[in-house]
């Protein structure tokens, strides 16, 4: 990624729109005459579907145009091509809702990766069906803690508890950080385009419950995890990313769950830092990924 | 793997029987009192099962026992510990019958293996459903070359050709190489434990007709390959190889097809050296690997 | 990568030169006022030595600009920029000559894939410093065989006639297939930029002489090969591609060997294909590698 | 791996001597007659240097053979044999001290994977070459913190400083989690086979300082980690793990270190594992790994 020059504000643009010719020149040549200066692009022409995805870094001078004019001009001329679009300073941090389960490998991932620096995030708040005791061996750092148990009959309370925190705290991506419950699927409309799952699975292999103990009878010789975007279908949202590990006849189950472990924090982890360095843009039921 | 002195005959005798204890000491109190000296040992105890497989190579010095005795003696113990084994010597060529439909990259890279001397093989017939002119391009090195095309009327009749081949050529490993037909249950029956297939997905995902076009649909990461025994339910023998490529929005179906070439002959040809050097031992429905 | 039209003729648009604003805004302008319809583009700027590097895919409608017309209107723009470029139709199959010593898995291998379509080359010749008997059950399909040995002595000679015949068969790209032979360094400067090398080592790791056995005294746990561009710096020149692959104190050096050649053949074939579609670009002794 | 019953106390033997044969024969005729089931054993000959190599993991039902009659049962055989061997309960936890210098991230993901059990160890001290301020964000879980700064005037006392705390904390195993000072050839000596050091590249490859920045200024496309016993040989003992990861030109020096750091700490923790599963035996320099 290139470095910023400390006399200029970087921003990112995404965006999309059906594909005709010139979309390109206008974009390129309006942002110049704005007086940016393009420091990474990439695009993808859709052939099928016939739709268009862009992704620019730019760097605009101090003293240059403000947030408040590029927004303007942007917004004149994607509204010319149909285009959606996102618009980010460079330096933005998301607010981020982490959900976790039993296991915290992710969710410890994930705030180490964010104490270090590493992943550009603001996290807003953690939320568990365990209490606060399960994870007393981790440190939140003051993010606020929210203890939602949940059970059969409550499950409708508790995702309106969850919708209140995500809406109060003006969250901008949810993380599944293997929480282990089925949203419904109002939840997973309200958060579509915004929310991650981690699957321990390399999708669409062994959807569903215990997935090692899929693998480990179906007798793999790999195991994976996937990350994706929620939506009402179990385990069959767009596909963000995914990776292997070589497993043997040798491995039970649980040296698959061990293994299976480094697989998902670093997919997870990939996955919210393509999405919030704005890497990512939906295409139908599958991503496109702008990853270096 | 070792190399067998010049002077001393190599074996590979595979095991598999109830587990109980005793058996390593039986086995090599009896191969040591036979002149025989191991030269590499692999076990596995499948806890679950109660099993307990085994591999073990080993040297008799010239002027030693024969392999007569040699059988002899195995014989005798195995069938105290009620084993199921196999004794070949290490210079044995097994007679292999490859299948092949329209694409040819598996064949010509089976044969490549073969011809240098990699995979220690007597190729003893090419069975195609398209005509000879297809593999104009295929230097078949003198392999008998077999033209059986299929239809869904003559299938049966197709089948008894193949089964009858196999039979007169003394075939001991059939070797689905993108045969793309499926066989029927009989078929599947009569090669148990001496087929293999080499599927083009990463097993369980996309079963059946077409995968990569079924992945490119799903908007998967990886794309894979799998080589299996083959059964009578369609894609779900037990699995001896697997490989992956990592793969990106920008490819299309036909980028696919191009990557998965690779991971097919890598992943078909590991396979076939797994089984023909007695690496493979099935287990149920899932395989023993004794690989380096 | 995108399909073309039939009604359309593609090109494929890769350049380089001193960054500075603008340069995006008038190579599109310059191209859409063509008519010319970009269907993929990849840009990168090194901020370290403030160069930009681009690759455009775009289509002209049949009845639009002519390739003359084109190269004109490039030509006039990429002046004013002080850009190097290169262009070229989608369909050019670039001439190339093949250099192999004894070991054939890659010469073998590309000839392969150039045969089903996959490298879209038009191979001139094939110098082999041993005789065609050598490669007797290698199928040339009517390439042109030059047996060329080389002995210490006539190193100068034997190097002057493979200079002829690139010259004469108006080869655009030497690939050296497992050669074996060090170029001298006026042969190595002739042909800079334009010869790919595949060294059977993870450079720069075990340079010179023999690496398989180099990794094996190591004792490293990976294997790799290194395709690159040849420079008079041994085994130094820019690097196109790597892969490895994992190996065990178990594997002889043979073992070794033998999982090289796998990761050879496909490193190699990668970087071939990525030099002829214009995916690579030299930036001093580094390459930009624009592949999905 | 096997479960072990609870009626069972598990043990861990490996071995290592001239290889001659009746070896294996007289191995498991003692076990057996000690009453030990055996539930997994590893053997490797190797050919070149004539030794022979074993890892045995065994039960012994409660009620038989104590650990002392079992120790004595072997120390009688292993004489015989000139065996150099190890023997220990598979509960056993070893005693480990972690060094440490600026960068937490090895630190942090061993810590992580004591705490849920995943690395039986049992960590008696973390020492480090920065102030505990440093580290106030990770937790120590109470594990003594030893702040031993370091200059060029002070590296002997340092050194004797670390090498007392080893000593009285009777530590087993040294393990440098990006210690980045280089131990004096006494110190490297004296932990002989018990100190595992994580370097951030693929060895031999960017040995010394920096090891990213000389793999960005190289062009490299893949970067690497390597965990190896130290010797007094900077950077040349002998390697127990490594693994590598894809790059590509666009990735800066810090993308570099964001990545080498996933695999830094994913090829420390599997050494540290190998090491205290007594997985590793040193053969020369290098080592025999019995993974599974």
């Amino acid at each position: 990624m290139t470095t910023l020059s400390p006399d200029a504000k970087g921003y990112i643009l995404t965006l999309s729109c059906p594909n005709r010719p010139g979309i390109v020149a206008a974009l390129s040549q309006t942002l110049f005459e704005a007086g940016a200066n393009i420091t990474e692009a990439q695009q993808f022409d859709d052939t099928g579907s016939g739709s268009f995805f862009m992704r620019i870094m730019f760097d605009i001078v101090k003293g240059g145009r403000t947030e408040a004019d590029l927004r303007g001009i942007v917004e004149t001329l994607t509204s010319q091509f149909q285009m959606k679009y996102r618009l980010n300073c460079q330096s933005y941090r998301p607010k981020v809702m982490i959900l976790v389960s039993k296991f915290d490998h992710c969710l410890v991932d994930l705030l180490y990766r964010w104490r270090i620096g590493e992943l550009q995030i603001d996290p807003v708040g953690i939320i568990a069906n365990h209490p606060e005791e399960t994870y007393r061996d981790v440190d939140f750092y003051g993010i606020p803690f929210h203890y939602l148990p949940i059970t059969k009959d409550t499950k409708t309370e508790q995702e309106a508890r969850i919708f209140s925190l995500v809406q109060e705290s003006q969250t901008e991506l949810v993380v599944l950080a293997r929480y282990m419950q089925i949203l419904s699927n109002d939840m997973a409309a309200a958060f579509s385009g915004r929310c991650i799952n981690i699957h321990h699975s390399f999708l669409p292999g062994f959807k569903g419950a215990r997935p090692y103990h899929q693998a480990w009878n179906r007798g793999v010789k790999l195991i994976g995890a996937t990350a994706h975007y929620v939506t009402s279908d179990l385990d069959e949202g767009p596909i963000i990313e995914q990776d292997v590990e070589r497993i043997s006849h040798a491995d039970s189950p649980e040296d698959l769950i061990r293994k299976g472990r480094d697989i998902e924090r670093r997919v997870l982890s990939r996955a919210v830092r393509y999405h919030i360095e704005m890497r990512t843009i939906l295409n139908g039921n599958k991503t496109i990924v702008f990853n270096s």
